[in-house]
C-alpha cells in the first residue's frame, strides 16, 4: 500500500503569506510544505505537495491519487464553495480525505459557509491556520495506521 | 497566566462509545479525557474535563473559564445548533476556543450544518473522531505559545 | 425484557388543566398519569411517569430508559420544536417511541409545525387531547407484543 | 344523532398489504375494515368504509357525511399533500375528523411533511401502522360520547 | 414475463397536434401511438397506449401494469408537477419506468421544473418532441433485454 | 361565432349557500345560474352552466368550449391553487376567460393567494360575492362586442 | 347616509391612454371618470374622482372619505405593492372598498403579485380594463343597497 | 391584588458590567436591581429580582409569578431567540409582561431579530441600556393603575 | 448645545384616538404632544412635535433636526416598514434617536416585524401605548445628560 | 429632437458633501450639477438638474421629460429600492435612461442590492463617485448620437 | 452543411466504467464513443468525440462547433450545475443541442437538480445510462433531417 | 508607480461582435481594445488587454497585476456569477478595480443579478455597451490622479 499523502491546494494559495496576513497569516506555502513533509515523515509517510489555480489540475491530481496516494489533504480555497467537479473527483477516491481551511470560514461571508468538498471529506479542519495541514496529516496517519 | 485548558462536552456525550458506534466510534469519554490529559501534558498544560447534559453547566463552566482557563476546547454536541446562550458565554471569554465534532456534521441532517459556536470559535475540527480533541489541544498549545 | 413504559412530559405540562383549557382541556397531569397507568396495566405493563421543565432531566430519563424501559411515550411540549439534544438522546434508545401532543400543533403557530422528535419517533399522535397518551400506550403495547 | 362513522381512504390504499410492506406492513385494507368495524362496534357505532383513487369520490363521500356521519376518519394518502378540495370539503363537515397516516410521514420525503387536511382535522395519528385507524375510532368514540 | 409496454399519457394530450403547435408540434396522439407500436414491435414488444384527463385512470392503469406490463413509458403532462398519487402508484410498480415530456420543461415556467414522477422514473427524456416516446421505448427494450 | 358562454364551477360549490355563509353568503348555485342567465341574456348570450367536483370534467368542459363557447367564466374553487391541468386546458382555449372567486382569497390562508388560472385568465374578480359572476359576464360581453 | 363614492387613482394614471396602450388600453382617465359618473348615477350615487402621484394625497382623500363617502373604489397603481400607509388609511375607513387594476397584475412581474390593499379591500377586480371601475361601482351599489 | 413585580433575567446577565461594555455598558446587575427597586417603590410596588442561566428556573419563576406577581419584566437574553418553553410559560401568565433588551438587537446578528417572547409580551423595550428596566417598570405601573 | 427634542410622527397618526381604539387606544395626538412637552420640560428640554402623512416632510424635519435638535423621537408608523429614505435621513443625524410604536408590532402582520428605522435607532420602544413617547423622552434625557 | 438631458436626484442627496463623506465624498450637489452641465455642453446638450425628497416630484419630472428630454440620468437614492411608481413612470419614457449610484451599493446592506429602476434603465453606473454622473452623460451622448 | 456531430463530455467522465459502477455502469468512455460513432454512421453523420476536465476546453470545443458541427450532444457532468460559461458558449451555437446525463440526476443530491445547460438545450435525456448518448444522436439525426 | 491598466475579459468575449448582436452589439473585442488604448493614452496610461476562457488565466493575470498594474478593468462575463476564485484574487490586489458588463445584467435571467466581483470592485458599470470599458478607464484615471 502506498505511503504517500497528496496535499492539494486551490487557487490563490500561491500568494500565501504575501496577501491579507490578518486572515491568512505570514507563513508561505513553502513553509507549509516543509511542515507537512516533516509531520508526514514523523509518521512514515512522504508527501506530494501541489498548488494550482486550475480546477482541472486539482481534478487530475485527485485522479492520479487514485493510483498513488494513501490519503489526501485538500485545501480547496475558493473552489470549496463552487466546484462540484472536485467533489465528483473525490468521490472516485477510496482513501481518507481531510479538508483544511486556514481561516474559520464560518465567520466570513455567508457564501463561504457551504462546502461541496465537505460532502465527501472524512474530516474538516478550519481556522487552525497553517497548522491545520499538520493536524490533518496527523489524522490521516492515525486513519492509515 | 493560567496553564489550564477547559475541555467541555455537551449533552449525550456521556454515552460516547456506548451508542451508535458507526457514527461516534467505540472510545468512551474517559478514553478521550485520558488522551486529552496526555496531549496537554506534552505541551505543559493541565486540563479540566467536563461533560454535561445541562446547558447552564456549560455556560457556567465557560464563566469559570474566564478566570481559570488559558483556552477552551468545546464539543457542544446538540447545543451546537441551538444554543445562543453558549455562544454568548463564549463571547465573554478572551482566550482561544476550538470547537470539536467527532463526526463530520456536514454529511448529516441539514440542521446539523449550522453552528452558533462557530461564530465565536477560532478553529473548528469536525469528523476527526475523538482524535479531534487531541488535535484541538495541539492547536491551543501553539496559539498559547 | 422490561415491562415498564416511560411516559415523559416536557415543560409547562405541570400546569395542565390549570391554564388555557380551550387549548389543553381541564384534566390535570395527575389525571393523565392515572389513565396511563390503567391503560398500561390492561396490557401488562407498568409505567414511570415523569414531568420536567428541565431539558436535561428529560435527556437523563431517556438515558435511564435505555436500561429500564421497553418503550417511551413522550410529550416534549415546547422542546418538540427546539431540542436537538432530546432527539439525540432518543436516537440512543432502541425500543419504540410514540410522540404525543395534546393539541393539534399543525393548526397553531408555524414554529409548532416542525418537530425534531418526529425524526426519531415511530408514531406521532396529536390533537387527541389527553386521550392521546392512552392511545400511545395502546400502540406501544401492540408493538411490544 | 347518527351513530355512523365514515372511514375514508385515499389513492393507492387498495394495494395495502400488497406493496412496499417495509413502509406499510402486510395487512390488507379488508383487514383494516374488519378491525375498524370491530372497534366501532365496541363503542356502539357502525362504519361506512370507503377507498378511492378518485379525489371527487372522497369529496362526495364527505358531502354525504354531512348528512349521515357522526364523525370521519380519513387517511388521505397522497391527497394529504395536494388536495385543497378535500380540505374545503372537510371544512363543510361539522363533526369531529381524525386524520390517519400508516407510516410516520415526518421521516419521509419533505413534501410529505405538509398536510392540508391537518388544517381541519381535530386529531392526527401517524406512524401507528394500521392500528392508527383503531386508535382514531377510539378517539371519535370519546369525542362523540 | 410480459412483453407489453404501457404507454400512459396525462391530461390535455388528447389535443396533441391541435393546440399550441409552437410548443407541442403538429403530430397527433394517434401518430404517436403508431410510432410507439412500430418501435415496440421492432424490439418484440406490444403496447397498451392510454390517454386520460383523469388522474385516477392513470393511477389505475399503473396498478394494472403491476400485473400486465414489463415497463412503463409515462408522459404525465400537467400531473407531472402536482400528483403525488401517481408517484405513489409508480412506487408500487417494479419494472422500469421512463418519463417523457414533449417540450423541454426546464425552459418553461418555473413550476414546470419540478417533477414528482422523476423521483421514481429510471430515465427522463424531455424536449425531444414526440420522438421522445420512441427513444423511451428503445430504452425500455434495452433494459428489458 | 358562438353566442354561448361557459360558466364553470369547481369543487364544493354544489354546497354554495348551504355551508359557511360567513364566507360564501346564502345564495345557492341555482341562484347564481339564474342571475348569470339573466345577465347573459341582457347582452344577447346564452350560457352553459356547469359545476363539478371532478377536475377532469372541468378540463373536458374547457375542451368542449374550444368548439362551442365564445368565452369562459370560471370559478375554479380549490383547483385554483393546485391544478396545472386546468391551466393547460385553458391555454388551449382562444376566447376570453374571466376568473371569479366569491370571497377575497387574498385575505385567507396564504396557499389561497396563488392561482394557476390567473396565469391565463384575462380578468380576475374576487371578493364580490356571487355578483362576481354577473360582473364577469358583463366583462365578457364587452370583450366579445 | 352619504351617497358619494370616492374613486381614487394612484401614480402615473394621469397618463392613462397616453402610454403603453398594449397594457393599459387607449381610454384616458377623463373617459374613465365619465363612465364612472354614469354608472354611479344609474344607481343613485355621485362620485368624487381623484388621481394623484402623491401617496399623501391618497391617504388624505381616504381620511376625508371617512366623513364623506359611502364607499371607495381604489386603483392604487404602483402604490398597491409598496404602501403600507394606504393600507393603514383604508383600515380606518368603515365602508366597503373595491380595489381595481386595469391589467391582470398576476401575469406581470412577480413584485406586482402582492397587494397590501387587498388585505383590506372587500373585492378585487383585475384585468378587466377600464371597465373594472364600472364593475366596481356596480358592486359598491349592491353592497350599499 | 399583588403589588409585586417579577424582574427576570436570562443567561450570562450575571456578567453584566463585566463583559463587552461596548455592547452592554458598565452597570452591574446589582446596579440594575437597585434602580428597579427604586422605580418600583416610587409607584408603590416591590420587586422580586432574579437572574438565571437555567431556562427551567425562568420557567418556574414565571409559574410562581402566576400566583404572586402583578406583572413581569423579562430580559430573556439569549433565550429570547430560542425558548418556546419560556413563551409557553408566559402564555399561562395573565398580567402584563414587558420584554427588555439592553442593546438594540435589531442592529446585531440576524438571529437576534426574532423573539419568541415578543409573541406574548405586551411591550418591548430594546436598546435603552439598563434604563430599559426602569422604563418597563414605569410602563407596568401605568398598566396596573 | 440644543435643548430641543424633535418628536416626529408618521402617516395616519393624525387619526390617533379616532380610529381602531382596540389597537391604538383613545388618546389623541394632542394628548400625546402635551404629555411629551410635560416630560421633556421635567428634564429641561422643549420639543418640536410634528405629524405628517408625507414622507418628504419627515425627511426634511430630520434634515432640519441636524441643525436644531439634540435628539429625535420618531414613530414612523407605516413608513417604518417601507422607507429607506427616512433611514437614510436618520443616518445623517448625529444625536440619539428613539423609535416608538404604540402597538406591539411583533404581534401583528409579518410585514410589520421589519423596521428600516431600527437599523439606525439607538433604542426601540413598542407596545407601550402612547406612554412609549414619554419613556422615549426619558431615555433621550438620560443620554443627553 | 430635444437636446436636453434630465438629471434627477432622489431623497437626501441635497445633503451631498455634507454627510457621511466616507461613503459619498465631499463634493456637493452644486458641484455635481456644474460638472454635468460642462460634460453635457461638451456633447452639445443642455441639462435640467433636479433634486427632490419627494417621490411625486421625481415622477412628475419624468412625466415632463416625456415631452422635453432626450434622455434621463437618474440617481434615485433610497427610492431605488422601494419605488415601483418611479419604475412605472420611467416605463412611460421612450428615450435612454442611465441609473447612477455614487457608492457601490452591492457592498452595502442587502436591501440596497435590488433596484426597481434597473428593470428599466439602459445602463447602470455604481460606485464611481460623483464622476458617475459625468460618465452617464457621456453614455447618453453616445446613444443620442 | 456539416455532417459532423460534436459529442462533448465533462469532468471525471474519463473515469467512466472505472468508478462508482452502481451509479454510472461499467461501460468505458471508449465504449460510448464507439456506440456513438456507430449510431451517427447509421444516420449518415460522423462525430468528434471529446472529453475534458477543463471547462475552457469545452467552451472552446463549442466555439469550434459553431463552424464545424451540425449539432451537439453534451454531457456536462459536474459543470451542468455550475457553469454559466458553458451555457453562454452554447447560446452562441445555432444548431440543435441535446444534453445527456447517464444517471437520473433528479434522484440524487438537490444541487444536481438544476442545470444551466438545460436553459439552452433543445432536449434533455437523463438516467438512460450510456444509451442516452445513442438516443441523443437519434434525436439530432431527426432534427437535422 | 505603474502607469499600466490591466483590462481583463472573461469567457466567450472572444466572440464579441460575432454572436447575439441584439445583446452585445457589433463591435469586436479588437475594437474594444483599440478604444481602451486610446482612452488610456488620453490620460497617460498604457494598457494590457487580455481575454481568456480560462478562469486560471484571469486569476494569474490578476496576480501579475499586483506587481505591474495601477488599476484593473474587468469584464468577468459568465465568471461574474460563479467565480469565488476571481473574487479572492481581486481581494489580493490593492489598486482600484472597475467591473464592466456590456449588457444590463439586471434585466436578464435572475442568476445574472448576483456578482461575486462586485463584492470587491470599487465601481460597476453595466449596460453601457462596449463604451463601458472607456468609461471605466476614465474612472480609473480619475482615481489614480
Amino acid at each position: 500500500m502506498s505511503r504517500t499523502l497528496y496535499i492539494l491546494n486551490g487557487p490563490n494559495l500561491n500568494l500565501l503569506g504575501k496577501r491579507q496576513p490578518e486572515i491568512y497569516g505570514r507563513e508561505t506555502l513553502a513553509d507549509v510544505e516543509e511542515a507537512c513533509r516533516e509531520e508526514a515523515g514523523r509518521h512514515g509517510f512522504d508527501i506530494r505537495f501541489h498548488q494550482s489555480n486550475r480546477e482541472y489540475e486539482i481534478i487530475e491530481q485527485i485522479h492520479e491519487a487514485r493510483e498513488k496516494a494513501a490519503g489526501i489533504v485538500i485545501n480547496p480555497a475558493a473552489f470549496t464553495h463552487t466546484s462540484v467537479a472536485i467533489l465528483d473527483a473525490l468521490n472516485t477516491f477510496e482513501g481518507p480525505v481531510i479538508e483544511v481551511h486556514i481561516s474559520n470560514v464560518h465567520k466570513r461571508e455567508s457564501f463561504r459557509h457551504h462546502s461541496y468538498v465537505s460532502l465527501r471529506a472524512d474530516g474538516v479542519i478550519a481556522g487552525c491556520g497553517t497548522q491545520g495541514y499538520v493536524l490533518a496529516i496527523a489524522r490521516l496517519a492515525r486513519l492509515l495506521g
